[in-house]
């Protein structure tokens, strides 16, 4: 457990978070996925592994970086064929909006499997592991399910982190409330800045901003 | 650890899952919440929990209950007056709609701690375990964050249980894909007899119902 493992992060500096759009202009998506990107390199590093950026565009910061205009999947697969990961070398792909994520959340995935997954909410693979030179990602629709099956495939062993704090993918309004109470990155400084509040009714708990 | 631990688990089932009266009628969502609650019973038992209701009407059900008509917070704090947790004699409050808990899940609640924490989605607190004469609750807007304040004002240690399937409470339509998509229990069996089956477009999986 003491060897830094690799770990892949997606990142589309050209069109973030669209769902966002609602609350925030495409410059303040830019800027907060930015923050969320600070974050989920700074956990990954005090979690013993070593980022590198999977972008379609170059992002200039100080951290390994491999540009791929093509999506998601086709670009993180083309990384995996390259790399064949194995049991003395895995390789991690975490998601850049996971906000939430704290180094004891992401230590949690450098545990045993040959396919260690970490499901998002409503069906997505917020990260994972893999030790298989054999297993490929399919990022589209309810890709958690497609990638239990996909490491069964190639006879991969599955192990499945519980996370809350890396199924919480920030994609939408409500998803905001979940970074100002529980985070305490730049993410959630950035939404301080912005005027973002909690906003507490009977339901979950959303957010306002200030006029 | 071999001990049973009781667990009290509200439900209203006068007033059920009002947030899903856009795709179930009253008897629906009057059903679907029995369902969810069968999961939870069923699972808590295997967790080795003894389960006990807390419930604002008689259910006729074949488990240990508690009527009060009061508001959950209310009536939660009256029994954990009424029964003084302890070290020794621990109590947790699981609410009824966590149809992904699994007996896993559930089991990392029984660790140490004088306060055991699960957070739901949007601030709630969907599980917890006091082995403390004097924590009190308030479920009423962001309560995890009382409950972890509540916790120390009280002196009390707090261990926080970071669980995807504990924070999933079933509330609204999009989260009805999660119960399609890692459900296996009553509640998603009366799901999928419902019509309702998983749409997958571009962010996370949503459900339609056959008309």
């Amino acid at each position: 457990m003491s060897d830094r493992v690799d770990a892949l992060v997606p990142f589309a500096p050209d069109r973030p978070k669209t769902r966002l759009s609602d609350v925030l202009t495409p410059a303040e998506r830019r800027e907060f996925a930015d923050a969320m990107l600070d974050d989920v390199l700074a956990a990954l590093d005090a979690a013993g592994f070593s980022p590198r950026l999977l972008s379609t565009d170059p992002t200039n910061r100080d951290v390994p970086e491999t540009v791929d205009e093509r999506p998601l999947t086709a670009a993180v697969n083309a990384v995996l064929a390259d790399r064949e990961p194995s049991p003395e070398s895995p390789l991690a792909v975490v998601m850049a909006d996971l906000a939430l994520a704290t180094p004891r959340a992401l230590s949690r995935l450098r545990g045993s499997g040959d396919v260690v997954l970490a499901a998002g909410l409503g069906g997505g693979t917020n990260a994972l592991v893999s030790r298989s030179p054999d297993f490929r990602v399919d990022y589209h629709g309810a890709s958690y399910l497609d990638h239990l099956r996909a490491a069964r495939t190639v006879g991969a062993t599955v192990r499945e982190v519980d996370s809350r704090l890396l199924a919480t993918d920030i994609d939408e309004r409500a998803d905001l409330a979940d970074v100002l109470l529980h985070g305490d990155g730049a993410a959630r400084d950035w939404l301080v800045d912005a005027g973002f509040e909690l906003d507490a009714g009977d339901g979950r708990v959303s957010v306002v901003r200030e006029e």
